[in-house]
């Protein structure tokens, strides 16, 4: 199975790309820049001793199974409508999280969630997972986090595959949250999570339900 | 201090009463019948091996520092209204939930959350506390649970005596949680606690923030 990191050059593109590369699963970084996807595939496979491929967003979208989608969320919807025809054959993981900074870190749902913005224009393929991870700590290869991943999805199939993809990830654990419309509280956790570590003075937080 | 757990007879109410008066708070249970207050006293007295008094809900709220209101989410405004002119010049703890079960469990906010509809009518010393603690597992003493409690309120002293209360439970960390209308996200966390629990087959879930 090919998994493209879809916009991967960021810290959780980075986390994602070695450590699924490291789970065994072929692993490509897409990038708007064909130069610059190739020069983080060249670094990422360093980091894990495997080989990860850069190529062009459009390559990385037609090549892959499932593509997730680390891309900012102010183009997120653009990018997803200029990708339509590719984007909604394959199985698209969404960890976007719409939010401003007003003062502290506030939610900015568009139509529910981002997840359900998106699955509007690619189709119910669309899952969500990966909002809440703490994207500096888990690029960080020394770090040994222990999370939680709550999976939500309207299609039974993908949401499995995607919950066997996080689940081979060392030390996080995938929990099924139900339909893509539970993403709404799962996408909300984060400016909430990130409001929470900087008023308690604490690093950069994930959540494990215990 | 006097911390009275106002309509204390049911999990949460044992598991707080017990817990906080093994942490050295003097721990009055109330209860709209004085019998069954008396009764659930002796039963928690017991179980911790210390002197906690049973008391009609009037006389343990006139008689305490901090009033946890451990009610039914159904009835709680008014008893909030009833007792308003009591349990105004309290630190009032809010750990009450409005959900109901559409299939799943629904939030069912009032006005922005429970606790800001509690705050409208007793003033500014509401604090938001404990909504997340699986009450059944807090109930019971032989559970070690380590779980995160985030406190809301827009009263920094009140606050600041709920987060000091919450610490003293063993194995809890208190978290600000920031103003009292973040409450609403703290609330709506518990019916998703549930139903993750329920549809991933697991025991009743808290949080930690990791």
């Amino acid at each position: 199975m090919i998994i493209s990191i879809v916009g991967g050059t960021g810290n959780l593109g980075k986390g994602l790309a070695v450590r699924l590369a490291l789970a065994g699963y072929k692993v490509v970084v897409g990038s708007r820049m064909v130069e610059k996807a190739e020069e983080k595939a060249k670094e990422y496979s360093k980091l894990c001793g495997c080989k990860i491929e850069g190529l062009s967003n459009d390559k990385a979208i037609d090549i892959c199974d499932v593509a997730i989608l680390t891309i900012p969320w102010k183009s997120a919807l653009d990018f997803v409508k200029n990708y339509r025809d590719s984007l909604s054959k394959k199985i698209v993981i969404s960890p976007i999280v719409p939010m401003v900074k007003e003062g502290e870190f506030v939610y900015k749902p568009l139509n529910g969630s981002m997840a359900e913005s998106i699955a509007k224009i690619l189709g119910n393929k669309v899952v969500s997972a990966f909002q809440n991870i703490p994207a500096k700590r888990f690029s960080n290869l020394n770090e040994t986090p222990e999370f939680d991943v709550i999976v939500c999805g309207d299609n039974e199939e993908a949401k499995a595959v995607v919950m066997e993809i996080v689940n081979s990830i060392e030390r996080l654990r995938a929990l099924d949250g139900g339909p893509l419309s539970n993403s709404r509280i799962v996408e909300s956790l984060t400016p909430f999570l990130i409001n929470l570590a900087s008023r308690n003075g604490l690093k950069e937080l994930g959540v494990k339900f215990v």
